[in-house]
């Protein structure tokens, strides 16, 4: 409400470039010249992906997308992590219907992600595993600051990834390549990730990745947004009917996974491992 | 009937290389040392696809299967146009049924040619936009001149580009390529379509355009032609299913979206452009 | 049985570092340090898939499976060729029951290696055509020796290779590559292959190329091997699927074209051929 009433008033020759709003742990801004809205991950220290960040990044989207905006471009206020994937303190010894949740709204994000027809492109400013990685590739570009790492790790931490979560990241590879960097939970340098063409380009800072994503989502300046946003879901829509057919079993299958001593025994070693680091 | 009679004339010692049939708007040479028949679409000035030229098209692919040649190459008779696609005219202040007619006649041109057991190639010796790029994604091979453009162009002109339309030049590039050319609407240069793949080889005339066809259809010689098409309908089977399960549906789609008033605005404003181009 | 026994002995310090098992035509040797499980071919002189090496390769792989090896790479014992693919003595003026049994088991081998959780890898010493290059490409890797030749040649002989055959081969190279190899029935050098993504590394000598297997076994050394399973059988689930669905229809189309005229007659020409050039 607030939002649109300021959004009303910019319109009739506000001075700023920028507007802002803002939920617990996202920001949306738009540049108003561009029309391009960038929405920052803002729960440090590493964007672990808990239920509200889930919640407030399905907001953001939904925001986004009522604002007609030209695209949206996906970045972190961190200076090293984009999104370091699921929150493991809050599956960590937590009951049944904490882990439906969870993975409910990672599926809810994802397809407000993977399946919006606006124009998205991801500013890779940090490291990229897992979730963050998910997020990234979902969308239709990707550039990415030097020296960091992404990819699609679960194999490693002994978590199958369901198919409808490779989806984005197998639609962007060759398939061979695909099969094999997620057997082996490959984590791709930025370099690396480059070559195969994970990511589309480099940026040395955060500005300038920012400023390539707009001038990706600026390709589209002349299309019509209608016939652009239906053409995508086009080459989207298998791999979105068949999330669909699978959403429910593929919760349950998780909670099941999840909820097993043995997933729980790795997730508390792993938190373990990581208080003793902060100790140190 | 008077062709198959001159075909038989022919096999007794006729001094002549190319036996040639004509329908309106297309011609049908067949190379007696290659057995090659060439199909060339000649409706001036831009080869725009009425459905006299798509009736035509179907004709002359018909009587190249029916000749048992070994291969067919299709070209254009302009100077630097392959083809510009579906004609804008015959869709303008037009009844329903016209337009259910040039809907139907496009597919029925593309299943015969993508769906032809018969070695294809385009030498593509001009511009191949839309339609054009259509019929030249159908085929097997591309050969083209320099300093053309070629490209799905759909999404810029506000049409949304069916899901089997898009079937072969989406087959021929990486997944990630082909969503994000079709969503630009993005017409390639030739050396552009080179680098990506979307044409196999630059020739620097017509002539070597088509002799270039003809040495890819020639890599077929010792290969068995029954085995040779029941392998590439393998390769197709899918995407020619998906759309036969379609066929009916998307015409209708197509009709609404063509007779409704902003789509027929938007003919109207091209064709005014048009008629001021000619009037300098 | 007695394998198993031997193995329980080898675990109490057994000097040697190589188990080993045979069949009549195959032999398992599992290097104790790596865990990785050598499958070698031994049927001289070109290991010609008779049913007797189907059934042998059947019990390796599930012998190595059940032995909780780490890994199986597929080799051949013969200096110039891999495999021959299926034997045409075998196919040539026999019964219909005869020509089932083969295909059955051709279909037996390539689901077990093509489907197993274990990593796969192909050290292809020597010549792969046909069904020697279902074998490779059913594998997760592939080195192979220089100046050999690969590739589904079936379309040269009049042969229709089934999906689920070409399957392994088109999920490695891109579509268009694959139909166009495919159709041609091309056979690839090793340097061809490797261009083109058809083989992974090449090695002057056997040795190099198992070695360079085994290293790639070892990137799976710190991933969990139920998750790695379970990732590698979601990217080749939907060819699983389809090859399950018609399995039996397929059997009946391959004997029905084996057992006509016109195959029989290109084998026995083929057999003749063969015998006439080892007399000289």
């Amino acid at each position: 409400m607030l939002r649109s009433n300021f959004l009303r008033l910019m319109a009739h020759g506000a001075p700023s470039r920028l507007m802002s709003t803002a939920t617990k742990l996202t920001t949306v801004e738009i540049n108003d010249k561009t029309g391009i809205a960038t929405l920052t991950m803002n729960r440090p220290p590493v964007n672990s992906q808990n239920v509200q960040l889930l919640l407030d990044l399905q907001t953001s989207i939904s925001e986004i997308e009522n604002n007609k905006s030209r695209g949206l471009i996906l970045t972190s206020a961190s200076s090293n992590v984009f999104s370091a994937g699921l929150d493991i303190f809050e599956m960590y010894n937590t009951d049944v219907e904490r882990l439906r949740t969870v993975w409910t709204e990672l599926q809810n994000v994802w397809i407000a992600l993977y399946g919006t027809t606006l124009p998205t492109a991801a500013a890779i400013n940090g490291h990229a595993p897992a979730g963050g990685c998910l997020l990234a590739t979902a969308c239709e570009y990707r550039v990415m600051r030097p020296n960091f790492l992404i990819g699609l790790n679960e194999a490693q931490l002994g978590i199958i990834a369901p198919k409808w979560l490779m989806s984005g990241f197998a639609s962007i590879l060759p398939k061979r390549v695909a099969e094999r960097a997620l057997t082996q939970g490959r984590m791709f340098t930025t370099q690396e990730a480059f070559e195969v063409g994970l990511i589309d380009e480099i940026a040395s800072s955060k500005e300038e990745a920012l400023e390539k994503c707009a001038a990706f989502i600026g390709t589209f300046a002349k299309v019509n947004p209608l016939a652009r946003g239906l053409t995508k879901l086009q080459f989207r829509g298998d791999n979105i009917k068949e999330f669909e057919m699978i959403r429910e079993k593929d919760i349950a299958d998780f909670v099941a996974l999840a909820s097993s001593p043995g997933v729980q025994k790795v997730m508390g070693a792993y938190l373990e491992n990581l208080k003793n680091k902060v100790k140190k």
